[in-house]
């Protein structure tokens, strides 16, 4: 056999990948599980995205190889998006460029970017990815700690050795603690992008879950210059399957992540393409039906939390409520599958998004208000022993 | 400006994405272009194919992510292809991974074995992104060039300093030559894998156009322990603008691959998996459709090669005729841009696939009969003149 590279020697299969295949065993074995654990919108995209993508099967070139940065009225939508609904004017000739899903994106702007051995800065908590990715490409992670709110410090920042350092993932709204970014938090981040001369990428597919104003940190005056964003259809418009995603920014920094791309696939799907196109241009009625869908599921995730006796912060936004075990428990990973085994709900681990979130839990929006109170039903007389936990017959899937 | 990886210093943008461009130009200043330059087919899928993807838009969870690995019954549908067409046998659960487009699969596959300064010894003449892949990763390219019927020189290879080779790409039938491999090659490709522990990388995109019988180097005695095999749906069911195509191999490669395509993308869109899966069902009836209709492209692509005074070899197959030019011909791309300028064909040099193609032009199957006689006809006077050509006002669109 012949070996397999060193890098992947560090790469771990990513973690949903395994815990999901555990999920999966159990329910093969007949289990009924209820998964607050992946982030994947179960609401359904709206009509008029499903009309699109059929209708366009007949159109002519509809299978044929696509541009490698899209159709044009694609990225006009893109910027129209863009213009409306964070008042960010961008040329759609040059300033951006739609991905298969903005995680691609990260390799893309890896490959681009970093050199063998560049750093690159991480947040802790954070997605679990740009740390793989990172290590994919042969350069150096540097994790920076949020601090209490999940905002960044700065001044922990620049007492960093920071010489070396490339780029820098920023996240808001932040995956996995809910927090936003404030206009003033991503204007320090545009000045220390210039002052140290690092590339801030913000990866901000949250931005319309339970969010009243959304946010880009293109908004911030000189930001073209030293930062880009990620950006997807996926959690706005319920199309996570779909992988649609886009990355915004200087033509420069555009055409140097086309390099890549354009050596690696070709272009998107000219349905999906097409189905895009109609989601951006939703009207503001939609935006607003599901952030009520989300309310209202939230307040139930807040109430399992509870039960959960973990403590959570009611100002967080996003897909996911971020809860903070209690002092009772010592070890999340057996609480969690506590959890799993004994009442049928799985819930992600905080440490999996690094060491700041080893005291969390991340429980998920996904679910309709009906098997919420189900689950909520079930854990009704939840009690978390201080005993070792009996995983039965079940530890054959572990 | 945050300056780009040295990686990317190496890699052009790939030829097809500025070439296009300026073919795209020439259209919008009004000029009529025929495009014998890209292998995108132009006919359509079969219309089983749309009704599943457009039937697919209302099945339970069709928006949501997908599986990594593709849905269990594509998995199938692909070992079951391979059964029927091959006659080779895999395990769906192992042995294949669906990818989006082959292509994708070079970089995942480089990413999974090659260290920096892994050498890949890559096929001259061949696809150029096999070169720009290794270099986007670190590694380091040997060629090795195909004789004069397009098939490997053993002798010659074994010749080389083959320390630290990692990897070889092959592409039987061969891409652009349209050579079909023998059994016999495939034999002495698996035995000098073997021999060198070198692993063996077949892309295999286009064994069903203009070939009697497909051929997979899976075929082979103890090919798994050395060798994968890259495979699309783009050419055979003329689906490229849709991205399906599949890795297949030992499941210890397979692991690897999956490694990192599940740490920088997510699973397929269910609707495309399941257009995908009515393709790889088609009946043999089918296969012979598309054969008859690329026959008859075939004979006229010969027709216009000769009017272009070029020499081919009516024994090779596949989407394209591989066309050496005239010794009256001093230099090719100068011969492509006269014919581009004055005729309005575009035809794709040779020496875009490494030297061994320098005296070659290629010539696509992918435009109608009908077409193809209103090339034949633009070129009844064909004459290239020996003198320095006059691209007039066009000048400005190089």
């Amino acid at each position: 056999m012949i070996e397999k590279a060193h890098r992947i020697h560090h790469t771990q299969e990513y973690y949903f990948s395994k815990k999901l295949k555990e999920v999966a065993l159990l329910k093969a074995a007949g289990r009924e599980i209820y998964n607050l654990g992946i982030g994947s919108p179960d609401l359904l995209p709206d009509v008029s995205v499903l009309n699109a993508i059929q209708n366009a099967m007949t159109d002519a070139h509809a299978h044929q190889y696509q541009s490698y940065n899209g159709l044009p009225q694609f990225r006009t939508a893109i910027t129209q998006f863009y213009q409306r609904h964070y008042g960010v004017s961008l040329d759609p000739a040059t300033q951006v460029l739609p991905l298969m899903g903005s995680k691609e994106g990260l390799l893309h702007i890896a490959l681009a970017f970093l050199d063998v051995g560049s750093k690159v800065l991480i947040p802790n908590p954070g997605y679990p990815t740009y740390d793989a990715v990172v290590k994919l490409v042969g350069g150096q992670t540097v994790y920076y700690e949020l601090n209490d709110l999940w905002e960044i410090d700065f001044d922990a920042l620049n007492a960093m050795d920071l010489s070396g350092v490339k780029l820098m993932f920023v996240n808001y709204p932040n995956m996995p603690t809910g927090k936003a970014a404030s206009k003033a938090l991503f204007e320090k981040l545009i000045a220390f992008g210039k002052s140290h001369q690092i590339l801030i990428v913000n990866d901000n597919p949250y931005s319309f879950i339970l969010q009243e104003q959304p946010l880009s940190i293109l908004e911030i005056d000189g930001a073209l210059e030293v930062a880009l964003e990620l950006n997807s259809l996926s959690k706005t418009f319920h199309m996570s399957g779909w992988r649609v995603g886009m990355v915004l920014g200087h033509s420069a920094y555009i055409d140097a992540i086309l390099k890549v791309k354009s050596n690696m696939d070709s272009g998107m799907f000219y349905g999906i393409q097409m189905g895009a196109i109609a989601a951006l241009n939703l009207p503001d009625s939609w935006f607003e039906e599901q952030q009520l869908i989300y309310r209202q599921r939230q307040a139930l995730v807040y109430e399992i939390a509870e039960k959960l006796n973990c403590k959570i912060n009611k100002e967080n936004s996003g897909l996911f409520v971020w809860a903070q075990v209690s002092d009772a428990v010592d070890d999340v990973s057996k609480f969690i599958d506590y959890i799993l085994y004994n009442y049928g709900v799985f819930c992600t681990p905080g440490c999996i998004f690094g060491s700041r979130g080893n005291r969390y839990i991340r429980l998920s929006l996904c679910m309709d208000c009906a098997d919420l109170r189900l689950v909520l039903n079930k854990l009704t007389d939840f009690v978390y022993p201080t005993i070792e936990i009996d995983t039965g017959t079940y530890t054959d899937l572990h």
